[in-house]
């Protein structure tokens, strides 16, 4: 659903499940006068392996609710202590600051831009960041910084010493999401566990398929009838990390690999472009390897 | 989501739009011990036309409440009174009471017959009626209700004498849907009204495109890319009434009027499916001539 | 499919279908040395209203032909005399000239220049054309020629003397084809009649549903539960030209009229520049209102 | 595209590529009076490790060849033979002689009883076979020889014994496919060897995910967003066999494994009906691990 142009305030959580949980926590909104624009919940009920798992989020009229936005947060905090939640309370004109990674293929970008331009993604994009500098022109003209960042395996300190330049560029950028859009390196696993559930990547195939280097190729080898990309948030293993949304389009026997790569580009643009959608307006939980997306 | 096991009681509501809402409502489950398996919530936001809307269903552990059933909904009753709200609580093992009815096209009712012995809809079937005798001995062998009622123009007392013969079946059966599962009769309007919202069509196009008959063909001549199925409820206006569910399927040059028949079936049963689905677990709420569908 | 790197001469032919016709002209490539690469056929078949009809594409290895563009084209002529044929051949390289029109929502214009960049369409385009200055830096930005004319009912002339601006650049331009990209003004019958076939629109909804102006606040008002979009050619008759291509998406209960319009976007961009791409390589045949399309 | 009513002739052909090998081809039926009606070519390109590839399937109106079905073979023999081609020429009448196998899940073969029943898949089933008893009542209901055999990893020559009886039943059948609906059992890969190309399975996920047991289950615990079905043939490698066709749905966090098996239901059936369809159409070539498929 689409934000309303009033101001809102997000309140997002996860805890274990209890009986009242949702009575505690709307009844504290309410208290405060808050009007509920949104609410999404869910529980993903105990089984063997897990307690069961309480989700929600709440859009609320931030014009309504009788505390400001530290105050709210102050005066929750003890509640989700109790309830042992993870959680946040943000104001949703409070724009993520999202970097974006880029090698050489820059239709992930270029897509990610447009939305950014028409105002479908709001975020700002303090870092654009590269291993190429093709794009460098693109970007500055677009007035946003561009940076850099050779990763050679043959330079001194080797892909290390680039990485280390790249986290550099990351922490200066204050950043709360980093978007791997078609970033052709693997990040290193320190890097990947200084931001869990913040580094999210298109991947060109419809995940668990094809892990790793030249899905497309490996998908016409297979014969499959669909391809597809999945968006999914980066996590020391490579392509193993929590799914957030997948496209898929149909394939025929005379689609060459070629082909493949351009049906492929709409998949990975949508895709990509609303996983960073639902993660920007805090609409997604992660749960061990699993998610929960309240979409819109 | 698939309803667990165990015994379930489901509240859904739609009321006026007011600060504290959901706690107030989710406030009366806790009181009662209710443990609560699904939440959904809508809010349909005030226009210029129409105040804010509130709806929400809410899947509650019948074991889990301290009152029971009609206990529960004495207890509900003033607070809804309060709200204005349209509601009914209902035990998830009381199972609808769902009338099919047919004409010489049996896709839509062998599909529903299909879903239904294997548990996928969960649902009685008191009556399966039909203007014409050839699904008599299918539906016998099942040991369900057949009743044939000719619909004939020419016949003493006209068209409306059968139709009063529909109307008596249907009283009779003490139904709680009608499923028009490809039944080429039009209802009059008299009996339309005497179940609102509980009239179930699917229509062989993607409404509003080809309205009435033969849309196949028209869809044909009008050379579309995309052919679909509707499932909407009746209302007197032919296949205007609040639509429920959508299917499509992407159709070709080399696609005759015999084809788009053939691809449709596969529509008109996949979106009638989830029709029926969503309205015996309590799904679907009517607003005007759009519907609220928590979807599962 | 991809068109091969090597050079291709497309040959496109639609004439009354009947015995032995793919051989003669397959023989006829033969002859000449054609090596083909990609073969289409589809003969629609006699119905009451119409004869049987013809259709076929070839795509021939340039070099493996003893003649040349111009001579083939002679040689063919008698043949295609004969046969009573429509029918083209074109060097795959000689780019088509594309105009593109735009107003002020510049989602497909965008697009269409994206993927022209990355060589997913391969066109020239001599002439954006607007009747709003907006888009001139951008336009001016890639080294393409702006044209505004302003389309004002209450300037001297009318609308009139607008288009008749708009039919001198169009004249100038020498195009094969003109892209209303989200072009918001209804061409004048005679402009549309000079360029049969070869005006394409993309219409925000899936035609034939909600022809003309506002198709999504028509679609949510309706309630669908599919919005989507839909490429075709102009004819004198509004939006009721040939279909090329259509595309749609899923909507919910909590889409507002201005999520429908952020959705239907990514419809409009695919559908229309599915469209584009399949008429610059000569895999759109029209008949009647309907067209053959030869996908790749 | 729907066979037509009239009588056709099928010509199935691949070869390697050569010029002129449609003309060749092509003549031969014109010279023989053969009226076209549907024309499907594929030319697979050479690439570095294999050479290029003619496919071919013509649908030929029977009544318009000068030869019968029996010297229309001897005819064309000598020019496959020169073509080095895998080839057949079949009367569309002469229905198909298919199997089907099937475990305790009957959805698959419910779902081809009915597209059976209503003319939708135009073949003979000459054996239905299951290693339980449950759905013999079913079969023999509607005329069909259901034969039972048990495969008993304990019983007196385990598991191989069961197939020796499973090799009699389909030798005995004379069958030209075999359908696995959902059998749950290995074939052994002497009897994988002895109908290649021939024994069509649906597995239950978007291969190659989740190969082998349980992928419903293992999608779930994946957190994939799409679930599917794959129709292909098998080889003595499990899943591993040319796919047919496949088929997807979107899934949210809030579906449950019990909810992926019955949207998954819907996604078996209908990518197990389009394989078989095309497969006793003629409209499936296989090359390699891949497969051609002529749509209709």
């Amino acid at each position: 659903m689409m934000l309303p142009a009033m101001s809102t305030t997000i309140l997002k959580l996860a805890c274990p499940d209890r009986v009242g949980l949702l009575a505690r926590i709307t009844n504290f909104v309410a208290e405060r006068g808050g009007n509920l624009l949104e609410v999404n919940q869910f529980t993903d009920p105990a089984s063997e392996t897990s307690p069961g798992w309480f989700f929600t989020r709440l859009a609320i009229a931030t014009d309504s609710l009788s505390s400001d936005l530290e105050t709210l947060r102050a005066e929750f905090a003890p509640l989700a202590t109790e309830l042992q939640a993870d959680w946040t309370i943000r104001d949703a004109r409070q724009k993520m600051r999202v970097a974006i990674f880029v090698s050489r293929l820059g239709h992930c970008l270029a897509d990610l831009l447009w939305r950014w331009h028409s105002g479908e993604l709001e975020m700002d994009i303090p870092l654009v960041l590269s291993n190429h500098e093709q794009f460098r022109p693109i970007i500055e003209r677009e007035g946003l910084p561009f940076v850099h960042v050779p990763i050679d395996p043959t330079a001194d300190g080797g892909k290390a010493a680039g990485f280390a330049k790249v986290e550099s560029a990351v922490a200066a950028a204050h950043v709360d999401l980093i978007v791997l859009a078609r970033y052709m390196q693997i990040l290193p696993p320190d890097l990947c566990a200084q931001y869990p559930g913040r580094i999210m990547n298109i991947h060109h195939s419809f995940l668990p398929s094809f892990v790793g280097a030249n899905p497309y190729k490996k998908a016409y080898q297979r014969g499959v009838k669909l391809i597809g990309a999945t968006c999914h948030y980066v996590t020391s293993e490579l392509d193993a990390g929590p799914i957030i949304d997948q496209e898929v389009v149909r394939v025929e026997h005379y689609h060459q690999p070629e082909d493949l790569l351009r049906l492929g580009r709409d998949c990975e643009r949508l895709a990509l472009a609303r996983g960073v959608r639902a993660h920007i307006h805090d609409r997604v939980l992660i749960h061990g390897n699993r998610t929960v997306v309240f979409r819109d």
